[in-house]
């Protein structure tokens, strides 16, 4: 048992102990690995700030302006984009909870159409889903996902199917969501499937 | 003189007339830009969301989350990016009521490491600065920015430094800011200056 200072386990120690080691969640990991990219120069590769709907603001004298009224509004494109290897690259990434299947309502069809407009105008686009209870994440590429969006009848997606069209994604402590790796095997090298 | 329903000149009309026919700023006619581009299925290509520091957030029963207490935060990166023409494409816009010359601290330093970095990888980059007193907008290839950041002793670019190393974007009613013009010349275009 550990004694925690104000003697009850804080938020951040219940979330540690539950995801396990790693302790941090998705869109965390995939930050840290952006910003491992970004210091080896490796690529440049950003999340979007949440887009927000500002109604209020203060500006109280000699200090920071404050936002004292705003909603979250829907993302009208993917949360993850840059560039790397002269390429555009694009993706969404989400955590699902549960072990059968991702439901589908996890992305919008805005965000669908975007990663099919990005596709057709040369991105390499993608999703990234993490089983958090297998501790597993797959690479979708975006053509996969779309495919499935409209010719699928269904709400969701099997877990099998991922394991049948993804790729697992490698994972270490400074590059905890190594998506490039997967990228470079797709991608770049020769006879990779989705190469040019 | 117009009659205004409450009395008085609403800011809207203020900033109208101001402006003149055109009656919007560089952001709203850079967004109204950017929606043709996609809507002609040209270049997929939006403004990041205004990054905001979330610290309080109020969740009534059947509304919408409230933010109650949030901040503007500096942005690590510029403010549009997207894909054209198979090439990632990254920008910065300024709007300069000045007549004389351009205040550099108008760009935040990061938002020039950032310029660099995404050039280094093969973006298209380039800053966009309008000078409202000549109603002029000037698209200004990266790298003649952070040359000038990174040998010039002053800390404002002289207004006619862009006549001698911008291109005149222009302008129509549908597309505002038409800088994909200047695009297509400077980098797609046989003996374009940056063609590759």
């Amino acid at each position: 048992m550990v004694n925690y200072p104000n003697g009850k386990k804080s938020q951040w120690a219940a979330a540690a102990a539950s995801a396990g080691k790693r302790g941090m969640d998705l869109e965390a990991d995939i930050n840290r690995t952006n910003l491992f990219y970004l210091d080896r120069d490796i690529a440049v590769i950003h999340k979007k700030p949440t887009p927000v709907q500002i109604v209020k603001v203060d500006y109280p004298q000699r200090s920071a302006a404050k936002i004292t009224e705003a909603y979250f509004k829907l993302p009208s494109t993917t949360d993850y984009n840059g560039i790397y290897r002269g390429k555009y690259i694009d993706f969404e990434a989400k955590e699902c909870a549960q072990k059968t299947s991702f439901p589908f309502k996890m992305i919008h069809p805005h965000q669908i159409r975007h990663l099919s407009s990005v596709l057709k105008h040369g991105a390499i686009a993608f999703l990234i889903v993490r089983f958090s209870e297998y501790d597993e994440m797959y690479f979708i590429p975006a053509v996969k996902v779309i495919d499935f969006y409209n010719t699928a009848d269904r709400h969701s997606i099997p877990y099998k199917w991922f394991g049948e069209n993804g790729y697992l994604i490698p994972s270490s402590y400074l590059k905890p969501v190594d998506y490039l790796q997967v990228v470079d095997k797709l991608y770049f090298e020769e006879g990779g499937n989705l190469s040019e």
